[in-house]
């Protein structure tokens, strides 16, 4: 059975079947034929580093509603930490290995979720995704991503399914603009890269915008680029705050740190400070093409966007939301084997 | 669907169908028909600001038991805090605003239940319960209020099905005294005020017995004397802490905070340690009518009521307690319009 | 219905019928019959007072593979922390007294776990298991030992199964090691008190190693005796860290506190540290009969136990981690009365 660590390893014929599941589910929500005993028997732990609601909600209903039973896992609330490294005398704080606790886990439960998000101070750990692939490389279950370092796949495929669906099935020649936003905080940049290796490979025409300064990574650029290429859509990076607004059908938001986090944190602050010019107003918006609003949540209202433009009729955020039930409920029916 | 935000919103006959109902559930309890299919599918998502004990357990097992899935949310654990304002510049520790928050939520539970007290530093928003009814005002399902500012409707459901089993079914004639009581903290103002009108509302003699200057609000107090008018049952408050116990049936207790809190906070702490003498003593009880002592836990040993109460054979606390479960059971039943 | 506070309350009958049904889970796991209906309606409240990654998982499984509902209550997460004197003027932190927390919680649920460790500070209350009595004398439906001061009955059962697996159905002339180790903590003694029992009980050849100064109770000791001695096996206790090892079929390694630890902190510290030879090695295991190694976990890798043993293919640690499972299943339908 397989991982679902990042979808750039899971086939277009996979992808594709996820995708269509998600559509499926989302037109039972509330109705009785939401609610199957598919994966009756079944189990799945959910181990949280970081903070959730949405996914932990989202993913335990997922489960409740194939007829499987999720727990919660909260590390550091009643749960020991975990030590991460090998080979290390663990005298210290940490009481338990990951060796062991996901050792562990994996005897219990038939499939493992796990949220861990980028250190912002180890770069090579980050970059190679490392905390998520030492917990799949233990785990004998199916480990499912609900956000690492580097990878938000769940969001990736509830994103793919509200745009699909806004378009009426076909976003084929629809371009979206991935624009970066400011911050109080630094943040891991997990969702612009799922965001943007989802819109290229659903063939969108997709615009990335960030100031000189705040790149992704040369590798997931590299792979938008392949995923444009290989459908015949445009994919282009721009600095222009305001003409990256223009004409286009989609605006998803998101803050995202420097790799400046890595060497200077002060001046990863600054460098957020002096981009405020970058929050999505209705004026930018005014240049798009009656653009829907997107953004993964949580959002710093005032910050990443004027409450007018997610109050208003284009914002589809809790659309995205929503999704991300249906979209897991098709992931869990992908790594259990149960597609029907 | 309808909130239940306050028994006050609701008519007679769906408050009475409701107290029917929880005694129906109280009869099954630990019987095979405790166990129902009646809500198979649906969900319900608990969020707590504050802490909780039966309320989180009880209504866990309420949805469980009406074949629901209930989840419990813990705000600020493993869950980022919500910012309750509008128009706010989110650049603070507030990482996500309630308007999505419960917006997502709601796309995904088929009802919300909300613990949130009152500030007790911020005076208006207490008094016109602006925590609950913004939550409830962006939930597109029904929200349960699990203890307001102001409220503390499923407590008021369980006090009224304990006190008429208590009385065989009719608690016409009936005096309930509600007694101020000490207390090291100060405490909100929601169970002394649901358990007011509870008891004028099931046309009990009431009387109201606290220190000078430790009054419910205005408006509580004039619908309790609406309740009893409407019953023609007798209200009446008094501040002599020895003559309240005389000839009733019914003590109950609750500790609560004078005014004063919201603008000298050490002077209700002094209110309160002056009036030391409200604890209620086995001397006191002595005076009553053999009375059930009632107190919606948690309760302060040795402050709020001598031991030898709380361990004696007038002590209904733990049926208090223990119908939760039943009046919880009616209240979804109630909101998802699943009444049998 | 019983409580399971520990194994030496019931009889050998029970004990061992117990220890069957659990290797029978054990052969149904991940299959469909590991999953019935046998407790439907049934609840099961699971108190932790201190952390747990194995217990809750696990029990809160075998509850739902019974097809009765579990919930972890974790006491100071969002749940009121318990006043555990009786007769005490509650005037401080603490809002709930254990009287009424757990009289409440046996209202709602049909049997109720805890766990409850050893304070450490208070030697009369660690001897006589004293929290987790009172907490068993309070509630009216069965209470299971989660770890309490002086036992860990579930993973007493858990390492029988694991151990009688081992040794295809017959431990009869094994000679099983239990040896104390090194830990940056000073640890209670209730693992190391149920493992002794255990294994004295099935009647294994038991030899106890750990430095002088660093005894395990009087009274343990003298019921393992008194088990090996109903099994004409053997029983000894030796203090020499090397031959210890020689000849044996089964390493358990546990790190516990030495008595000072209740007068003297610091001197229980440098106690521990002192001995850190004491840590299993590939040196060690190697005198052995090409034994299993056993851990409760968590465990200190590179304190406790050497990497390479606990990597090596003698380690079955993740077994008996997994027989809580099986073993816990078990357990519940012994205290339900679900025996088939």
């Amino acid at each position: 059975m397989p991982d679902l660590l990042d979808w750039t390893d899971v086939s277009d014929a996979d992808w594709n079947a996820c995708l269509a599941r998600a559509r499926q589910h989302r037109q039972a929500h509330r109705s009785p034929s939401a609610y199957t005993d598919a994966a009756r028997g079944k189990s799945l732990g959910l181990v949280f580093y970081n903070s959730s609601l949405r996914t932990r909600t989202s993913m335990e209903l997922a489960a409740v509603q194939l007829g499987a039973h999720p727990t919660v896992i909260d590390v550091g609330h009643g749960v020991w930490g975990f030590e991460w490294e090998r080979g290390v005398v663990m005298d210290g704080g940490k009481a338990e290995h990951v060796t062991e606790a996901v050792g562990v886990l994996a005897r219990y439960y038939d499939a493992l979720g796990v949220r861990v998000f980028a250190t912002l101070t180890d770069r090579l750990a980050d970059e190679q995704d490392a905390h998520l692939k030492t917990f799949a490389a233990i785990s004998s279950v199916p480990v499912i991503n609900l956000e690492s370092a580097k990878f938000h796949p769940c969001q990736a495929l509830a994103d793919a399914a509200t745009l699909t669906d806004r378009f009426g099935g076909n976003v084929k020649g629809k371009r979206l603009l991935l624009t970066w936003a400011p911050h109080p905080k630094p943040l891991p940049q997990a969702v612009p890269n799922s965001a943007l290796l989802m819109a290229t490979r659903l063939g969108m025409d997709v615009r990335l915008a960030h100031p000189k300064g705040a790149p992704l990574g040369a590798d997931i650029v590299a792979q938008a680029e392949a995923y444009a290429q290989q459908h015949g859509a445009s994919f282009e990076i721009v600095h222009d705050v305001d003409a990256a607004y223009d004409d286009v059908d989609v605006v998803y938001a998101k803050a995202w740190a420097t790799p400046l986090v890595y060497t200077d944190y002060d001046a990863d602050e600054t460098f957020r400070q002096t981009h405020a010019n970058w929050t999505v107003t209705t004026d930018k918006m005014a240049r798009t093409n009656d653009a829907a609003f997107m953004h993964c949540l949580p959002v710093r209202r005032g910050v990443v966007v004027e409450d007018a433009v997610l109050d208003g009729p284009c914002a589809i955020h809790l659309d995205q939301a929503e999704y991300r039930l249906h979209a897991q409920k098709a992931i869990l029916e992908w790594v259990w084997g149960l597609r029907v």
